[in-house]
């Protein structure tokens, strides 16, 4: 029989953001055979209707399936947010999104109880984290804000720290939260780690940011080691994509820090079945 | 037999901005019966590799062939510049992309002879207008820059003149054209004619700004009189998109001037065969 440890572990975003939570997975979980899928094809996600993403989910689901991979993470705050429980507790394999551990973690990092939440449109109408954080701990307040341009700015590169069109979105979109208070603030997008220097800048020095691809990684390894699903001997990475595989070569440095070396290739997402 | 002069003109974009060139359509020929497929679960196209773009265009076609059209407009700058002549002029009705009237249009348009193209990295990529321009009229000079921030920014409502972050982005984009002296600008996307009045306070008010929307609407006309097929008595609008249709109702009105009624129905465009 198949040793189910050495089954790879799948990763999905609507993206390459979602490289963002496999470069935390390969600093903690070395050992572990890595199949990614970026829908670079369909990116974004976060401003389409909940039916959409629901069934780009799916499909994505169903090509990591496929892969036979022993554990799913959905690297994606949108998909977490909007994917109903229902249909990822039914699935063949352990299945995480990004928005339990990172509530989690928020909860632990807040002092005063008051914590900000930013993400897609479609990761702030669900209300996930807001659930999520109030089944942890009822007394907090919430203000969450809607960031739709983060994710296609920080696609074309529009993410260092001194970036004035990017600074000015940000305090479009944060000066509500800084003004109401938040000491603890969800980056819940898995793009949004590349432009924490300049979201720091808007909250001031006292906020604390919460990285989603962070926290999922943790949680990860805590449950494949609960589960004795630890990988001994593996570390490799396999990368699939829907768009053309020079987007990946051009833009994933960017998330992962470095290359870390796997193959790329393209597969036709919309042709999996739902 | 039925009445070629009665079926529909077909249009189609990535997403909403097409609806620009519906806008001059309805102007101009208020007895079309129009039927309008935007690709809003995918939008945009004009970030994405040449092949995704091919593969995407010939499923919009393949429905838009299905309603039985008599006219296809490709209401799109990407697509207008990354379709192979080959492919649209086989299809069993006539064809049109934006690019030959739009370039034509700034030929007769230009002065000096220097004329400016901005669109997606995929029009400018295949310089598409560079060579429709240089059929037309060989010793003209072509300075082109690829936008791809001006889709998500028109798409999440960043278009009023004031709006300080589109001016700096256009900024960024334009000021190699201005520097280099062009005195007539192809706006090479349906989309950008809503930050028309912005890009034309970069460039200043001797640059004349072409407007693809406008130029196809005209061709159009001219196409359907001189085949003898112009509607009698038409002028209803059908709209499908792959996205929730609460996004049309909620963008449309920004990209038709006003909302022009006619039903809004959701379609599975990848299940199309291309």
């Amino acid at each position: 029989m198949a040793d189910v440890r050495k089954k790879p572990v799948g990763v999905f975003d609507s993206g390459l953001g979602g490289l963002t939570a496999v470069r935390e997975l390969r600093r903690i979980l070395p050992h572990e055979d890595i199949v990614y899928f970026g829908d670079t094809g369909r990116v974004p996600y976060g401003t389409r209707g909940r039916d959409t993403i629901i069934r780009y989910a799916k499909q994505d689901i169903a090509f990591l399936l496929e892969k036979d991979v022993k554990f799913i993470i959905a690297a994606c705050g949108t998909v977490s947010s909007t994917l109903p429980h229902e249909y990822s507790d039914a699935l063949a394999v352990p299945y995480t999104g990004v928005v339990a551990s990172t509530a989690a973690a928020a909860v632990e990092a807040t002092r005063t109880g008051h914590i900000g939440v930013i993400g897609t449109p479609a990761t702030v109408m669900s209300r996930s984290y807001e659930r999520a954080i109030r089944a942890l701990r009822r007394d907090t307040t919430i203000t969450a804000a809607g960031c739709p341009l983060f994710v296609p700015l920080v696609e074309n590169g529009y993410f260092d720290r001194g970036n004035e069109v990017t600074h000015l979105v940000a305090r479009d979109y944060l000066t509500p939260l800084r003004d109401a208070g938040v000491d603890t603030l969800i980056l819940g997008c898995t793009h949004y780690p590349l432009i924490a220097p300049i979201i720091g800048d808007v909250m001031g020095p006292d906020v604390a940011l919460i990285d989603p691809g962070r926290e999922t990684a943790k949680y990860a390894k805590r449950a494949l080691a609960s589960s004795g699903l630890l990988n001994p001997d593996g570390g490799r990475a396999e990368y699939y994509v829907s768009d053309d595989v020079e987007s990946f070569h051009r833009l994933s440095e960017w998330f992962l820090g470095e290359y870390t070396g796997g193959d790329v290739k393209r597969i036709s997402v919309d042709e999996y079945e739902v």
